[in-house]
């Protein structure tokens, strides 16, 4: 009986061409794959250790670059502006909120890979009652991020999202047709790369580019030091930032308001 | 003359927004940037270190592992026509020259950072005289990638890169039309991610499958498992691998031709 069961087997795979031999080395095989998935795995914990003991190290220091920004009057409306993908993003009046913008502020969460947060604070103004607004990305094990939002708790007629204080204002738009704060009520889920609709990608993007290219050194694109440089040319931009200190020059530039003096010459 | 000098510099600053105590706060803050820069390189010095230990641990594995592959027949031919990408690569010509394939072998340099080799070893054979084609994947700090490779010393009318033989045998082309065996000789030098022509991308593409898919897990398709995922979806065809230990049964399921056992019953 156990014979014919074999037998039976060995047909179903077209035995000839699998003799036992072929089958012992394609079991070591997969005991090697197992050995290497378990060392692969290892290698990641070991990284990711690494990364979570930098972002320690990088908090403190990233705790003490907002103290100092908050000195800075407009600093993440002016980084924001001078930002190639950002500066689309904000409408004439999220740039008078903007003006409110007391810190931004990116944080992985603690174990690094299950995701981060990006957190704007404000001060008290006259567009919405919150103190803070605050976006966070969770990856799931299956690879999917998902989002919350705090959508802003807008004052009485004051909305940037519904297209209602523009249209009031008759605003000639500079930049973005709709209002950045949408961003922040929005939610999507993002499964893999494959198959997000345009929206939902640009969607992220906003995160992304937060998170990985303002956030690291906002400064670059305060002092609009970028503006030569390809945007996707990330890597070598990063050599770039050792004359950074002479960007206070730069600064306000473009508010510039020669009419006044005319006027007091005037009187 | 102190005073002149810098109120002339003051002017040339839009100097009414620029008090002092700004130039002061920037100043910080780019100190604050380079410290972060000197946080980062660390952090990824730290990462490499442990990317070249891991490797070092995972050697004598991918060692052993060959030594396994050298016992299967085809292994690697099989691998190649199972992956979604590489069986286009392969002209019936070179599916012949794959038999003479003994191993094949993906090393990253000992700094990890600064490149890599595929190494593909063959058996004396009546195509060329080399035992060895070697394709080099040199990375510069630029961001540059630069390629070199061994041309098949090709044996008298053996040539497979310039169509003779193909022509000469009147094949019927089940898969490239071109020899994957052009891929040795080739080289090419890629500056960046944009900008790339099509073919240039194609080239590296083949050199990345091999590094960042083949090699992880060739068993994975020498069993035929990848078949139903979709190529992008990798990290979650990695959790697929547990169950590869019954690959074998699998092994040749297509070629399976049901009239035998009829044939049995009749007679």
């Amino acid at each position: 009986m156990t014979d014919k069961g074999k037998r039976a087997k060995v047909d179903e795979d077209e035995g000839a061409e699998l003799d036992p031999e072929l089958v012992m080395a394609i079991e070591k095989l997969q005991e090697v794959q197992d050995d290497l998935e378990r060392v692969n795995e290892e290698a990641s914990d070991k990284v990711l250790e690494v990364e979570q003991r930098y972002n320690e190290i990088r908090r403190p220091v990233y705790n003490k670059r907002n103290e100092i920004i908050h000195n800075i009057p407009d600093f993440w409306l002016t980084a924001f502006l001078s930002h190639p993908v950002l500066n689309e993003l904000l409408s004439d009046e999220d740039q008078k909120v903007f003006k409110y913008l007391e810190s931004l502020d990116v944080e992985d969460f603690k174990d690094v890979k299950s995701g981060y947060s990006i957190t704007f604070a404000f001060k008290p103004n006259p567009y919405f009652e919150d103190a803070k607004l605050t976006k966070i990305f969770k990856f799931s094990d299956e690879g999917t991020t998902s989002v919350t939002g705090s959508v802003p708790k807008w004052k009485d007629g004051m909305d940037l999202t519904n297209g209602v204080v523009a249209e009031k204002e008759n605003h000639k738009r500079a930049h973005a047709e709709d209002s950045f704060f949408k961003w922040f009520g929005d939610s999507a889920q993002k499964e893999s790369l494959e198959g997000i609709q345009d929206e939902v990608s640009t969607f992220f993007l906003v995160a992304e580019v937060i998170k990985d290219d303002l956030w690291p050194n906002p400064l670059k694109y305060f002092n609009n030091e970028a503006d030569e440089e390809e945007y996707e040319d990330d890597e070598e931009a990063e050599d770039d930032e050792d004359d950074a200190g002479k960007g206070a020059e730069e600064l306000d530039d473009e508010e510039e308001e020669p009419d006044e003096d005319e006027e007091d010459d005037e009187s």
